[in-house]
């Protein structure tokens, strides 16, 4: 049986994995990403991880998911703040280091196409996914494939615009939904660590730390109404830790209803994510074996 | 050589054509649709002004454009409040009207996949309508297919919100871009009896005109930059008189541009619709074409 490897790079950490052509998990790691500024050496580390993976020798494919924008021909991380890179030829270095073809895409769309093969859009024929962490990402399955756009940059869900007059965006925007709906942005409103924390001060009555919850939920209901209003996707899936925040999903799922086009509302299905930290890698690795006849070889 | 007919059927009036395959115009007509009770009437009335076209003969199909919500089967108009009408099988009565197999599809979709497949959306492989009207009308042509959505209510962007604090629209949300940037809208704005009077008003230096005008511009800028960062379509498209006035399908796509995801903002191609009242009808007719295998023959 073939099997597929996926990466999901992250600004400190990847996370590698070796599935079957299902999406079923074999094995992962997780190895951490120290910033440096010779791409080739993290390169170099990556492969030696996977070749310690359950199953690579049986992995005719890699997918790489990288976060930030790429360019439209996938060969390009444009810019990875986190790691100090820009303009990197990622999939090339890897192909070297592997010895196999590697796609390369979004990390938010690897979430998205996971889900929908192997997750919480299982069945459906087009899923929207939002990931909820330190920025909002998404991506989009439309009609079982996934749908980057005409420039290679579709589903930039953080950077909706949900209130005009907001407050100022890191894409130099204001009022974006990543603003208002990030992690980040919950753990800042309610002046906790984290989004973890600002749960658990909720729960325990915290009345600020329950106002950025709230605001961060009713954001998200405008954004996703307005993404059904365009699109009706059959299945709309929440990533990312906030997703696991006790009543969160259900308090989107009403908030979008509200606010959707009326007839639909009750179609209008807001799930969370099943597939956790494991989406990204796994969505890499789907979108490897789907353009296994277009990737480059030579690259 | 085959010919397609194609019937936009609008709350007072219809416009009717026949075109050829490749959306070429070959004759068309208006003709009044007063509001009567018997849907069976005016179906009647459509059909002979249908017959008297040039082409007629030779039509293999006809595709019906009508406003409002469709079941997403598209055998039932669910509103349509200005005809008078609620759950009219439309396509099974022009069918026995005419004698050949009937398509039904929402006006905005016909609008945008005539755009798309002969006016201003040629040649690009996704394309975005918005028709600036009484209301706010939208139409997605992705991958050179029609997207109508989970539920075929797809492409609302009137009812995309802008303003979730704004004006009460029609659908019972706030703040609605219909509330801002229709045509009645702009109307309201500068209390003028209709759009093309606030232009004129305007370019007289009618402050109170400049501010409605330049509030439409600016919401519409919005949501098209909300979904320029969702889909990336090559091509967005503004249709209805209100395109029409000096300056303002510039204005919206600079504010589109400064709203959008900055490195994609000199991609964003905004442009107004070429087809003019002649694309709801030819869209409907490709509309026809598109389904004359699936199309149900029985109806």
């Amino acid at each position: 049986m073939r099997r597929l490897l996926g990466i999901d790079l992250g600004g400190t950490a990847a996370k590698l994995g070796v599935c079957d052509e299902r999406g079923r998990a074999i094995d992962s790691v997780t190895i951490p990403t120290p910033a440096r500024p010779d791409p080739e050496a993290t390169a170099a580390d990556i492969a030696a991880a996977a070749r310690r993976l359950r199953g690579f020798s049986r992995c005719v494919a890699c997918g790489l998911g990288a976060p930030g924008p790429l360019d439209s021909a996938r060969r390009m991380v444009l810019v990875t703040p986190n790691l100090g890179w820009s303009r990197v030829p990622l999939p090339l270095l890897m192909r070297r280091a592997l010895g196999m073809p590697v796609s390369l895409e979004n990390d938010a769309n690897c979430a998205a196409v996971a889900e929908w093969a192997a997750g919480a859009g299982r069945r459906a024929r087009s899923v929207a996914l939002y990931t909820l962490g330190t920025g909002v990402g998404g991506g989009l399955v439309l009609d079982g494939k996934l749908w980057i756009g005409s420039r290679g940059g579709a589903a930039e869900f953080g950077h909706i615009r949900i209130e005009p007059r907001g407050r100022r965006c890191g894409c130099g925007q204001r009022g974006c939904l990543e603003t208002l709906a990030s992690a980040s942005a919950v753990a800042r409103g309610a002046r906790a660590p984290d989004a973890e924390a600002a749960f658990a001060r909720a729960r325990n009555g915290d009345a600020r730390a329950a106002r950025a919850i709230a605001r961060a939920a009713a954001a998200l209901g405008i954004a996703i109404a307005g993404l059904y209003n365009t699109l009706q996707p059959e299945r709309i899936v929440l990533a990312g830790g906030m997703a696991a925040g006790p009543g969160f999903v259900e308090t989107v799922r009403h908030a979008a209803r509200k606010s959707v086009f009326r007839i639909y509302a009750k179609h209008v299905k807001v799930v969370r994510g099943t597939l956790g930290l494991h989406a990204g890698w796994i969505g890499a690795a789907f979108v490897a074996a789907s353009r296994m006849r277009t990737v480059d070889r030579r690259s």
